[in-house]
Formats: C-alpha cells, sequence, structure tokens
C-alpha cells in the first residue's frame, strides 16, 4: 500500500466544519447584506498583485509580513488588506468611477504573522469606504458608525460602544507643546494606556524626553471625563489657539451631533480621546469598536478618515472615510467566548427518505420543494431505515419526509418532526407539506 | 512632487468595474443558492496549503502551472483547484462529517498558465461533490444535472446541453480490443473528434500504433447515433462480452433514466459517447455542459464520478460524484459574446438628497427605508443639485427623493422617477413611498 501524505491544514489558517461555516457564513451575509442597504457598491479585487503596486508606500512591519515571491520574472505579493487594492483600483479606474465612490469589500488577505492562538495569517476582511473626489463631507463620517451600530445588533449584540476621536485634535495638541516631530512616538504611548497604564504611560513619555509640564498637559487631555457634550466642552476649553486642534474639535463635534441623527443610541457611541488608529494613515475621524463586556478582545471594527487614498498612484486627491470588521479574528473570539453557537447543522430543512424503489414520487416532491426555495435532500443510497435517521438526526435535518408503500396507495406522506418525534400522515401536496412546516 | 507608481492589474486576474461586478455576484448567488436548495453544506478552505498536500498526487502539467514559493523554511502552493482540498478536508475530517457528505465550495484557484484572451490565472470555481464512505448510489450521478439544469435555466438560457457518458464503457471497450494499456491516450485522441474531426482522429490512432480493425471498432463506438434510448440499445447490441463495459452501460442507463425522473427535459440532455473528462481521475459517469449555439465555449459545467476521493491521505474508501463551474471564464465568454449585460448600475434603489442645511429628516427617512431592507444611499456632500442629480443618473438610481423648505413644510417630499423623469409629491411616511416604488 502505497504511503498516505498527512491531511495538515496550515496553522494560522482557518478552516471550519460544515456547521460552524454556515454560522461563518450568516454573519458574513449580515455584513454584506447591511452594507447594500447602505447603497455601497461590491468589489473583488485580485489576491495577486504585483509587489510594487502593494509596496508603493513603504512597507515596515507590512513588508516583512507579506507573502512574496516570484513567478518568472515577476515580483508578486498575496494583498495583506483590501486598502491598497482600493486605492490601486480607484487610481486606474478613476475615469469609471462615480464619486461620491461607495463600494464594499470582503475577502481574503494575508499576513505572515508569528502564529499565535486567535492570530490568523490568512483572514476575512469586511470593508467599507467612502471616496470623495477632491473633498468629501464630514457628514459621511457620521454616517459610518450608523452602520456599524446596525451591523452588530443585527448580529445579537446590544452592549457595545463606537468610540470616536479625530486625529487633528491630538495632532493639534501636539503642536502646541511642541512635540509635533514627537507625535507618532508620543500617539504609540497614548494608545497603550488601557493596556498599560497612566503611570507607565509617563514613565514612557519621559523615556522620550517629552518635559514634564508637557506630560502633565498629554494627561490632563487623555484624561478629558464626561458625556460627549460635556469633553467637547473641555476640549474647547483648554483653549489651545491652534487651528489644528479647534479644526479637529469642530469635526468632532459634528460628527457627534450627527451620528445622533444618524439614529446611534447615546450607550452605543462615545468620544474616547485616547485612540488613535495607526500612526500616519488616518487624518481627521478616527473610530473603534468595543464589546464592554469583553474589552479584552480589542476593536472589533475600525477604521477612519484620510486625506488622501491613492497618493502613490495619482495626483488626484481623494479623501475618504471607512471601517474594516476582521471577520475571520472577531469569529474566532465569538466562538471561543461561546457569544455565538452553532444553531443549525444542515442547510436542509427536509430530507425525504424513499422507503421504495420507484423514485419518481420522491424525486417529483423534492423538485416542487426546491422550486419553492425550501433546501430538500433526498436520501439516495441504501441503508436501513435507522441509518438514514440516524443521517438526519446527525445534521439535525428539522423534517424528514417518509415515503412508502402505504402511504403512497393513499396519496400520502409521512412527515416527521425530528425534534418532537411527532409523526404525521398529510396529504402528498406540497402546500400542505409547507403548511405543516411552519 | 513624488514618483507614482503605476495602477496595474496583473494580466490573467479579473478585476471588474462595479456594474460587472454586481452581474458577477447575481450569477455567483444564483449558483450558491441553488446549491443550497439540494442541501449542499458550505465549506471555505485556505487557498494556501503545503505543497506536500497539494502535491500529494504527483502532478504533471498540474505542478507546473503552480504558485509555489517557500515562506520561512515551509513549501507553500496556491490550491490549483477545490478537489484536492476537498480530498485532504475530508480525509482529516472524517470523523466529523455525515455521509454522504454533500458540500459546496465556491472560491479562487490559481493556474500560472500562459496569458492569452479569455484565459484566467486566478478563477472562481463553484463546485459541488457528494461523497460516500465506502459507497455511494448511483442515484446520485442521476441528480447532479438536474442541478446543472437549474442553474442555468435560472440564469436565462434555454438551448444547452448536458452531455452525459459513463468511463466504464470507454475502459471495457478498450479491455475488449486488448488496448488497455493505451486507453489514456487513445482517450485522449478521441477527446478531440469534435475540434480536430474524424480523419485526424483515424490518424492520430493509427500513430499509436491501434490496428485497423481496432480503429474501425473504436469509430464505429463513438459514432453510435440515435436518442438515448437508441444509444443504449446500440451499445448493448455491440455485445462486447466485457464485465467493466456492461457495467458501464448498465449505469448509464440507470443515470439517464434518473436524470429524466429529476426532471431535466429530453431536450437539455443527451449521451455523448466521445466525453472523457481528464484521463485518470474520473471512473464512471462523466458531466459536460454546453451551450447549443456557442459550442466554442467549451463545456461550461463538467465533472463526474470517482472512486477514492482521498485515496493520497487516507485508507477509507471515500467514492464520489461532483460537477464544477468555471465561473470567471463563463463569465467572460457571456459577457463578451453578449449573452448577459449589465442591468444595473448601483445597489440604491433610492437616493436621497437633502436641500436643507438639517439633515434630521433625511437621515430618519433613510433609517426607515434602510430597516425595510431597502437599499438607500443619501447625498451627504455639498453640490449643487444639478450634480446631486447627475450622481444618481450615472448610477441609474432608480428614485431619487428630493426634501426641500417647502415640502417638508407640507409634511411631504418629492419622489423623482429617473427614468420617466415623472416627479410626484407624497406624504413623508415610508409607507406611502413604499406604495410609489412598486
Amino acid at each position: 500500500m502505497q504511503n498516505k501524505t498527512e491531511p495538515r491544514t496550515l496553522s494560522g489558517f482557518m478552516e471550519l466544519l460544515p456547521e460552524e461555516q454556515i454560522l461563518f457564513d450568516q454573519i458574513k451575509e449580515t455584513i454584506e447584506s447591511t452594507y447594500k442597504t447602505y447603497g455601497f457598491l461590491p468589489l473583488d479585487t485580485p489576491i495577486i498583485e504585483l509587489s510594487e503596486v502593494l509596496l508603493a508606500k513603504a512597507g515596515g512591519e507590512t513588508e516583512k509580513q507579506m507573502y512574496r515571491f516570484n513567478k518568472g520574472d515577476t515580483d508578486l505579493s498575496l494583498r495583506f488588506d483590501l486598502t491598497v487594492p482600493l486605492a490601486k483600483y480607484v487610481a486606474k479606474n478613476y475615469g469609471n468611477l462615480s464619486f461620491p465612490f461607495r463600494r464594499y469589500q470582503i475577502g481574503k488577505v494575508y499576513r505572515g504573522e508569528r502564529t499565535q492562538k486567535g492570530r490568523f495569517r490568512e483572514f476575512y476582511q469586511c470593508d467599507i469606504d467612502i471616496i470623495g473626489d477632491e473633498n468629501l463631507s464630514i457628514n459621511n463620517d457620521a454616517e459610518l458608525p450608523s452602520i456599524i451600530y446596525t451591523i452588530f445588533k443585527k448580529l445579537g449584540f446590544d452592549d457595545f460602544t463606537i468610540s470616536i476621536n479625530n486625529r487633528k485634535i491630538l495632532n493639534g495638541l501636539f503642536q502646541s507643546i511642541g512635540q509635533k516631530e514627537n507625535s507618532s512616538e508620543i500617539l504609540r504611548v497614548i494608545d497603550k494606556i488601557e493596556k498599560i497604564g497612566k503611570e507607565a504611560v509617563i514613565q514612557e513619555l519621559r523615556n522620550l524626553d517629552v518635559k514634564e509640564d508637557q506630560i502633565q498637559k498629554i494627561i490632563e487631555f487623555i484624561e478629558i471625563e464626561g458625556d460627549t457634550k460635556e469633553k467637547i466642552q473641555k476640549l474647547k476649553n483648554l483653549n489651545l489657539q491652534n487651528e489644528v486642534y479647534n479644526e479637529g474639535v469642530e469635526e468632532l463635534e459634528q460628527v457627534i451631533k450627527k451620528v445622533r441623527l444618524f439614529g446611534v443610541p447615546e450607550a452605543n457611541f462615545k468620544i474616547d480621546l485616547t485612540i488613535a488608529r495607526g500612526l500616519d494613515y488616518y487624518t481627521g475621524t478616527v473610530y473603534e469598536t468595543f464589546l464592554n463586556q469583553y474589552r479584552e478582545l480589542g476593536s472589533i471594527c475600525s477604521g477612519g478618515r484620510y486625506e488622501n487614498l491613492a497618493q502613490y498612484y495619482t495626483d488626484k486627491k481623494l479623501p475618504g472615510v471607512g471601517v474594516s470588521i476582521g471577520l475571520t479574528r472577531l469569529f474566532y473570539k465569538l466562538n471561543e467566548l461561546k457569544l455565538i453557537n452553532v444553531k443549525q447543522k444542515s442547510i436542509s430543512k427536509i430530507l425525504i427518505i424513499p422507503m421504495i424503489e420507484d423514485l419518481e414520487i420522491p424525486i417529483k416532491l423534492a423538485t416542487k420543494l426546491r422550486n419553492l426555495n425550501i433546501s430538500t435532500q433526498i436520501y439516495l443510497n441504501d441503508k436501513k431505515l435507522k441509518a438514514k435517521l440516524k443521517y438526519a438526526d446527525k445534521l439535525e435535518i428539522p423534517y424528514v419526509i417518509l415515503i412508502g408503500e402505504d402511504e403512497i396507495k393513499e396519496n400520502k406522506v409521512k412527515l416527521k418532526n425530528m425534534k418532537t418525534g411527532e409523526e404525521k400522515k398529510i396529504d402528498l401536496d406540497e402546500v400542505k407539506i409547507i403548511e405543516e412546516l411552519e
């Protein structure tokens, strides 16, 4: 006998059992259908691109994680996000698109990170972006949280918070205390306050040679408390006399006001002055989303406003705003925490079990049910009745229709509710059967 | 000013404009929802696998076309079909699956073929397979054509034919004329008869040292004419006294008989004794599907029965039957032939255009419509009315709702049908609006 190859799946790559896949697909479908209700257009870009295209904006950490290889003479890479391909796409197809260009994309991206529990090398991102031509109203920044809100409500969550901030506020603050040059480093430190605490942040700021009075200002700033209205007022009270800062506060006030209009309840959003989202990409509004009882999950939907989507490919100024859900990780974590549960093990609603040789009646019935869009399987293999019922049981198919000699003589079928065990003879008439199912 | 990178997409990689993507997604959705009605379970396997796993069955042509590379010390490849990953999956998860295991998978696969018009290096395959444990009834072979039939009918086609054959008939024939050893080569030649014609086939058979009386038998066989019933009769009349042959004829007769029961009209299937589908993979029933007026497209949905899905990974005997639609190529060809056409350029059914500062009413209306699952966009940017209407026009959004001072005073909105140009003031009441849309 021939040697067998071990049927392994790479670590860091999610491969689900069918019942988990059904659940995964349902969540994906909820996200996609919500994106569609908001009028976003679909996009599907290649997974492989020229490395030169993906690396137009020089890489850093991302570049190291890329799956990069040669095919013939061509230097190729797998996409590591959906934003860079979007930028390429918009630059390439500029003349054929209508702006504001609203697109969604749900697809796999690749990052060769060190594998660890809950981290994936292949994972789905579910992105939406609204791209303007030259300019894009701040109103769009206020619409996105309502989309995040709708999705997580539909997924059955109530206790989540969309944190909103504006990068200009932080940038203006740093300018005003003469720390513009160090702003990236300072942001990196501030970003960690949730994880490492205030004292450690102060220490790290000292390590960056930030002066004590500046540190005090920064801490004073990130400790601003209160409801959204109070926070906005306190930001204004700081009276920083910095144009960028004031613009940021003004924008944040606008966004917050309109987020309410867009129907996000007070309980589901807040201003969080500590979030910065990446270090040089975002330029205005930024978002993160947290399940309040599971902050340890990190942000489950993030994004923000950027000044210029495609500057590495085109001279056109294309400002945009977008958010992304890292679906694979989210699914893994929700599943681990048992916040989502497999609800169905099969797609089929009905299993037809023929107990006769002639398949004419069973097949005709199946065809009718399928035409009514009821997922139906016929048990087509030679097995004992017990094995056939066990199959329905294992797959948790809710109904079984048994068709035997006796039933056919009476022009009836036997409908069995697999949950209750209840059996009923009913007319061999799809309308009657449908009524029974409902 | 910084140098720009040219925003290129690799040749052989499909990247569609949004309106084409909408159409592509609709076709994909038709395929997927049909698969679901037949109770197939979803599967989503990684695009990257260990090369050793994908190449468990030694490669040939496929191996040369693979995207293969190292990441660290690991020898990786991109999947070149969905069948090998399925085999791995079933072998790996055998204990957690219920058999017959019916799964569908729609995903991208990769083949670094020489690029040419209509050939893709990244393309979608849409697969279904039914896998048995130890055995699988021939009834399943009869069910698959009904799924192919349903899909192409739903896609709007009438004049297509599902060609059905059985590999055992061919194998038995070769055995009986003492050409078992050469059967692969002979099949390869026969497979070309449509393309190169009878005379060229005879010549190529001579080149293979097939004797004249054997050639005559082969030609006699592949020239069997008539309706399905006649063909079966003629196959029996050949009286080959070969067990494999007789088994094949018997199976084919069964499948043909039941394909009818499964509701495929006589006009949409036939026996075609020349199709063989690959050379060593399939072992029984084989299928190809042709648009009769566009035979040059080649088969648009193919597959067949195999004895043992996962023999390279496990000792379990797992016979199966499946078909696959090469969606990317199909879409490209149908589009090129104008057999499918972009029907909508937007997802949105309604564009709300606020002509007032205060967005409260426009947003509330949008939220209500979205909750009713009507895809709605609000024009959120500062533009002249003309530009806003042009946006709706370019995206072919069917309805525009204009909300201005006057309308609000009357508690009304203006609904404009963008196709007819008709404008109507109606109550600001989503029910009234819905009625108007229908």
